[in-house]
């Protein structure tokens, strides 16, 4: 049978980078194009002892139906957790817990965009977002990405003249580039968001992931209008097989975000939020970040300091806050498309820059992960970069 | 800040149900308005110890991010779950694991509607469905059910003249009526399909909870033209908190629906997905569900037995061949709003049926659900319904 696909399907394209990690079944490959965090990092044995106890004390509470907008102990748990550092869910909120915070940027292109509406983006930005947003038909308007955050004037032209349903950003380690958006930018981007009517979908999955400098408030601290909605994540703070996210923000968005999740996929698995919600209100969290960012710094920095030992004079990158990836710009010499197919056909995975931009554009950067390879992989694969920038030349 | 709402949002609204089961804090409250598996049913043992055995052989396996499609080996073991008592999924069938099966419900519309888009499905029929198709701004076309399955003639007439992108059914036991589609109306429905070229989301969450009769082969069972996507569901045979169902498919739409879920959730739980795969591989499954069965025939025909025996002659129910629900007819000097409040007033709540219809039509039956009542709980239901219809002169 010859099914007639909705129109939205054009728009649909699978992830080149998950595409090409399913690809990746041998072993001697090594990978800096995922996006997997650091698996020594899973608080496993909290997972396990909570998971057993749970199991024992109340199953049926933890296999049976549960509530769309999330448990509601979790739900309480999350807001504190969102506030250690600054106010940033207040009273006024609501919160919903997801199935991930890729769900929550489908929610929000659900809710807020016609097809033919347009999204505003950081540009480079996460290509899962992308994909979300572009799946209803939705276009986006991408705004170049500076180190310090979104070029403002730009920002401004595209809601004056576009008049976008959101602003998608990552002010903290932005994947791809790693850059976090300075506090005055922060404030600039919100008092646009004001002046334009145009909300803000904050996303901050690696917050927690800070290796150096001083944490900034987030763009919702300053929210006085319900103008941003905060997204958070524990993909990277605990696991993200448990596939648990969260977002708050004004309650009207929220419980509009809870009739839309009811229609998707009903709740996020309780079980997986109900240990989430042990480890929230049982661990020592300061503990379990201070662990968390011990073992990105070191990564981090041993990937810094092979590339600066190998690759110095040749390639540049800005030294990432936090987060998971370094955002390198090979030698304008080098080809950048050919560069990735070379390290490629040495067993050596990185994403090509240009695939985190919403049109086809040259790019001179790649996109390295450091928080799933070794420091045995992390140093191969930098002699592996010099031996093919020697190949082309640089 | 104002939020601009899509038009979609217009069509979305909370499902009556899960609204009201919201508001049943009271404890004393009995309810036989819900959809809850019976709790007593959950393989918790199972569960248990293959969760442990899971987190402490391969936690990372358990906790990481995994491919969009579906654990590979659960994958494998759904097929042969799939296929146990007739052949339903080939091997040129495509098949993804789901985070639930509403979720199946939302790809199946996202990938073949546009707005304005006609789907057809049952009448009455499960409300969550029609949450779902509306949510992207489709039409549902109503196709009266009689207790044999769908009316041939006026499904024949909206796939003529409607031409809608798809049919939702449920054959075996269908929410909110129990009623089970007959051999002879799978062929004509499958045959009908085929003629005016509508797919089929054939969803069977159901069909394991048989109480009597014999089986019938599904209808994607007598498909050679890859017109039947078959939906599976975790939730009634091991339990709904783990979110995890399945469809079996046409490969090209199975392989688009994967690209709709990465720009969704990513992956369903993939903790869950692996427990699920170690308990469809090692437990014994036929001993499962003649557990599961028992306990649903027993809650059953306790509830058939009370209504015969207090209401008999007044009220008019078929008796349905498994399931969770008996769909009951009240006389017609009985105004089924007015009944349904006065039951509420005395703590039970029941479904009016017209909350499954696609149009407001006044509807003289109501929805009870035996699997999550206690047998004191389904006796004392009944003698609240019997004292409402006496209030009621009937």
């Amino acid at each position: 049978m010859e099914f007639r696909y909705s129109e939205k399907v054009k728009q649909m394209k699978p992830s080149i980078i998950r595409e090409l990690l399913k690809q990746m079944n041998d072993p001697s490959l090594i990978s800096f194009a995922g996006g997997n965090p650091a698996a020594e990092s899973f608080p496993i044995d909290a997972i396990r002892q909570f998971s057993d106890e749970l199991l024992s004390q109340d199953p049926i509470g933890a296999l049976q139906y549960s509530v769309t907008e999330g448990y509601p102990p979790l739900r309480q748990a999350v807001r504190e957790y969102a506030n250690r550092e600054f106010p940033v869910v207040t009273a006024q909120d609501d919160l919903i817990i997801t199935s991930g915070s890729q769900q929550i940027i489908e929610f929000m292109t659900k809710l807020l965009c016609n097809e033919g509406d347009v999204v505003a983006v950081e540009e480079p930005a996460f290509l899962g977002a992308y994909n979300s947003i572009r799946s209803f038909g939705a276009k986006l308007a991408g705004v170049p990405l500076q180190p310090d955050g979104v070029d403002l004037a730009c920002l401004e032209q595209v809601f004056a003249q576009q008049k976008p349903k959101f602003f998608y950003c990552i002010p903290n380690f932005q994947n791809p580039t790693g850059y976090t958006t300075s506090l005055e930018k922060r404030k600039a981007i919100y008092e646009l968001a004001v002046k334009y009517q145009v909300p803000i979908l904050e996303d901050d999955p690696y917050g927690a992931l800070r290796i150096c400098g001083e944490a900034l408030p987030p763009i919702k601290h300053f929210d006085t209008q319900g103008a941003v909605v905060y997204a958070g994540s524990f993909s990277k703070v605990l696991c993200p097989g448990m596939r648990l996210a969260f977002c708050a923000g004004d309650a009207d968005l929220i419980g509009k975000m809870v009739v839309a999740k009811q229609g998707s996929d009903v709740h996020t698995n309780i079980w997986a939020q109900r240990v989430c919600e042990r480890i929230l209100t049982q661990i020592d969290l300061d503990r379990h970040f201070a662990y968390l960012q011990a073992i990105y710094r070191e990564k981090a920095e041993y990937m810094m300091q092979q590339l600066d030992e190998r690759l110095s004079g040749r390639i540049h990158y800005n030294k990432p806050q936090g987060g998971m990836f370094l955002w390198v710009t090979l030698p304008d010499s080098v080809d950048a498309a050919e560069f990735v197919q070379r390290c490629l056909q040495k067993k050596l995975a990185v994403v090509p820059g240009s695939a985190f931009y919403t049109t086809d554009v040259p790019c001179q950067s790649i996109r390295l992960n450091f928080s799933t390879p070794t420091k045995e992989q992390i140093a191969k694969g930098v002699e592996i970069m010099d031996s093919v920038l020697r190949e082309l030349g640089a």
